[in-house]
């Protein structure tokens, strides 16, 4: 798997050059407490800096000093499992909101922009990710589609994942655990290289130990202590995330010991951007982590070595000779005022602000993906039974409740439309406790294969939301025959063109428009539609392919 | 570098078959105590193997069950540093002594025979390693020879290193840190890939900081707790030793915390086949560790996981889905009774014993390696001056003190005598406390660059004894014209074709016969003169230049 890192054997002869003083280093960090992630001290030393190499700790002087005593140096954070897209931005504006809260690198699975747009999507977020000081390390997608009950806007095939699969840094989530488990050759087939990423909620005993047996490494979705100590007790490594909607700290905190550390890194999987500019991203983790009891130096041994253990980047992840120069500055360890970072030696933030951008990047391929003619509100015509299969959304999370309802029931209607070939496929269904009244919101977020979701209570706002989506796809709030808030994602239906600033509000506008249309506060308007399609999140689902029940592995 | 593994990814279905119950497992080990490397816990278990791979651990039963309940069932020892050729027997035997004990692994570095041999020692070891259970991970020298002060058997240029070097583990112990320190083009040259060992007595500070940001990453000399914190605090994994004349445990164990656990692993660098079997090997450390205090289990996963991460051995090193079936059974956590040692699934030793063997291994381009005339006494002729500089060795270790002797003093004579192109160098000098009477010592081992080395009190004696060791090398004792004992060494002068029991008879014969001469029983008779001719250990040496300060790095 290629890796984006300097190689420590360029210039090699500057670097001792330095450490032993016959060359100048570029930068000197003088006099900070550094946090050394091997020892788990905190240890006051000087860092000497030589081509985006830290050569030296210990005592070192000369020009190009920074003053940084009292303040705490530390390896810059990494997000060990993320989806960019999920932020609703570029990867440069999502780069300039991770990087001034110390993350300096991403293991990025470009899934989302992969099922809308296939390869293309995969090489627009190459293209983009490029003269970005993050490091963007691009996984390849293994579940395109995510699963075989609805339809996405490409395939990834075995045969075409090994022929690619050297141009990534490894293959991405393997959520088709059941197949997996049934040996079926197709989702094998891609399970090629060292670093494979897994993905398998509650999955244990005789099932986890297949799924590992395959050669899978990591898993994100750990939900409970047991689960997490059972995983990583057969060798996994567990990614413990803090999502925009998914919350697992907590939860998994006491599976964390002396032994464990080593197999535990963070990651926020999806993560909007306005919560990463508010609240943090991997520092966030890290307050989170503490907060619930683990050292700040643990905390931070997670975001940094562990995760370059586990992925395999050999020179990153500590304050120590030999080491790529990615460095946070911080004025104490709630990492509440980052004051510097510094990427390959480079400052690129400095209290708070980013101070890079980028050029434009092209993105034709990856534009007016949303493939549907004009629809009218007969489109959603339909006549349920006295009593049937209804969906009931769970506060606080993505997982949904099968139940029955009943004709008279106050219900909402949701429906997902293929919207990447105009197949003419849709999926119909009611809510029980969504509460949507006089109005309908649409959106081209529908995970995983992103399709457009649309949920009202009366079928001509809801034709509304969806043709107000247009060929670029977004979201779109109706109410009484208007458009009342409207975002644009330009991209793939999926991020917007932006910046992040922009995006923030506009998806604030969005909230404000959704809270006049009586939807119960104990749910999420968006997150919780933008998660319905998906059919391996219990216990039940809509995709364009009609009502799956996920416990049972088949449509309704 | 290549990986002497079996690869995950083959029979990729049979382990989940195997694992889910749908194919019969190869080998259930039936409900033993777990060393679970990475919770740090000891649970029940049944561990399913297929095809030399562990598929399942958790419940199974079936045929090909091996009732293992009450004993203790662990992952296979690996030694992170060994020179083979120190145990004075060829690679089979020793892999019949120290599989027994659990070892599975070995890290291997040829550097002795390839300082007399050159490629064709290295060839030898590679084709004496094939088709042994044992694996053996050949590392490539970086040091031949070892200085520049002493005349070895073959020289390797950085060119040639950079041309070979895929062919090999990783780049082994770059000795020379004065070479790296002051940016030697040949000496930097040779540090390729991503493997490469370190060995730095006591460097610390800058130098520490140069050395290791010329990308080395381990380190197996150290003798202080300090030492190994500052090694391990910039990045180093350090190697804790017990070899046969090494004995750096103790000292070390201190700098063993639960942060620093995760750098360390075991290593013995040098151990005689006699003290293998009598003591053990890698099973030794553990034992020597958790005599010190560590806990059993945090032994045992510097014995396993932590080399395996170390030297990038990705599904080696635990008892988990998906690694390899190296597993040690063993009655308690003492390891005094291992009753089985499983290596890629196959049962290789039980209770004690070896129930392999090899073919024989064609060996005739690294036997007579001795190039050099009959010799008489005449050729110790020596004048000293009144006062001059002398050896004076140090109890209980390879360190020597330079002191100044007088002509009157009763004084041993040592020869060091270039014998792989019969050049014609030699040196002579004066030991002050070895104390041999009427005898004299001769030996082709003499590290690194295993010329010949003989001690004694009178020349005739040490002629003699030169003379004896004949072209093939080895060791002999001759007291008053006679050879009294004599050990054939016909491998490179270094190792015996004898099994491991002849090997340690004969050895135990070489010190009854030296016991005879008055030696000091303070100093190991023939460990005293094997290092002496190391110019890199302070403070005197000597080599077949001439006596050698290593302090101040330069010819006497």
């Amino acid at each position: 798997m290629k890796r984006k890192a300097v190689s420590i054997m360029k210039n090699i002869t500057d670097y001792i050059d330095t450490a032993m003083g016959r060359a100048v280093p570029d930068i000197i960090l003088k006099g900070g407490n550094i946090i050394n992630v091997f020892t788990g001290e905190i240890t006051r030393a000087d860092v000497a800096v030589k081509n985006g190499i830290i050569c030296g700790v210990g005592t070192y002087s000369g020009d190009n000093e920074t003053d940084v005593s009292g303040k705490y140096i530390m390896p810059g954070f990494i997000d060990a499992h993320v989806h960019i897209e999920s932020s609703m931005t570029t990867p440069i504006e999502y780069a300039k909101a991770v990087m001034p809260h110390g993350i300096t690198t991403v293991i990025a699975d470009p899934h989302e922009i992969a099922n809308v747009c296939g390869e293309d999507g995969l090489k627009y977020m190459k293209e983009a990710s490029k003269n970005i000081p993050l490091d963007i390390n691009l996984m390849l997608p293994s579940c395109v589609p995510a699963t075989p009950f609805e339809h996405s806007g490409a395939i990834f095939t075995a045969e075409r994942t090994k022929e690619i699969a050297n141009d990534y840094f490894g293959i991405a989530e393997m959520m088709n655990y059941p197949g997996i488990l049934s040996c079926d050759s197709e989702t094998i087939g891609k399970l090629c290289g060292d670093i494979i990423d897994g993905h398998a909620p509650l999955l244990s005993g005789r099932g986890l130990d297949a799924y590992i047996s395959a050669g899978i490494k990591t898993d994100h979705e750990c939900t409970l202590a047991e689960e997490m100590s059972e995983k990583i007790g057969k060798g996994m490594y567990v990614l413990l995330r803090e999502g925009t909607l998914s919350h697992d700290m907590e939860k998994l905190i006491s599976a964390v010991t002396p032994h464990t550390l080593r197999r535990c890194a963070f990651c926020t999987d999806d993560r909007f951007v306005g919560e990463i500019i508010r609240d943090g991203s991997i520092d966030h983790c890290i307050r989170k982590a503490t907060s619930l009891g683990v050292s700040s130096v643990d905390a931070i041994i997670m975001a940094t070595l562990n995760p370059c253990e586990i992925y395999g980047m050999k020179n990153k992840g500590a304050i120590a000779p030999g080491y790529i120069a990615d460095i946070v500055v911080s004025e104490d360890l709630s990492l509440n005022k980052i004051t510097k970072v510094y990427k390959n030696g480079t400052l690129v933030c400095e209290n708070g602000k980013s101070l890079f951008n980028s050029g434009a990047v092209y993105v034709s391929k990856v534009t007016d993906t949303v493939h549907l003619p004009q629809i009218t509100a007969d489109f959603f015509y339909n006549s349920p039974p006295e009593t049937f299969t209804a969906i009931e959304f769970v506060q606080d999370s993505i997982i949904t409740k099968k139940v029955t309802a009943c004709k008279g029931d106050k219900l909402s209607k949701v429906c997902v439309i293929e919207r990447h070939k105009n197949l003419g496929t849709k999926g119909i269904a009611y809510v029980t406790n969504y509460g949507i009244t006089n109005g309908a919101i649409a959106a081209s977020i529908g995970h995983d294969s992103h399709n457009i979701i649309v949920i009202g209570d009366n079928d001509s706002d809801m034709a509304l939301a969806v043709n107000a989506l247009g060929k670029s796809g977004g979201i779109s709030v109706c109410s009484d025959g208007d458009v009342i808030a409207k975002m644009n994602l330009d991209i793939a239906g999926l991020m917007s063109v932006k910046s992040a600033d922009e995006v923030i509000a506009e998806h604030d506008s969005l909230y404000e428009a959704a809270k006049s249309l009586n939807i119960t506060d104990k749910i999420d308007p968006f997150l919780s539609i933008a998660f319905l399609p998906l059919p391996v999140i219990p216990e039940i689902r809509i995709t364009d392919s009609g009502l799956f029940d996920v416990t049972e592995f088949k449509f309704i």
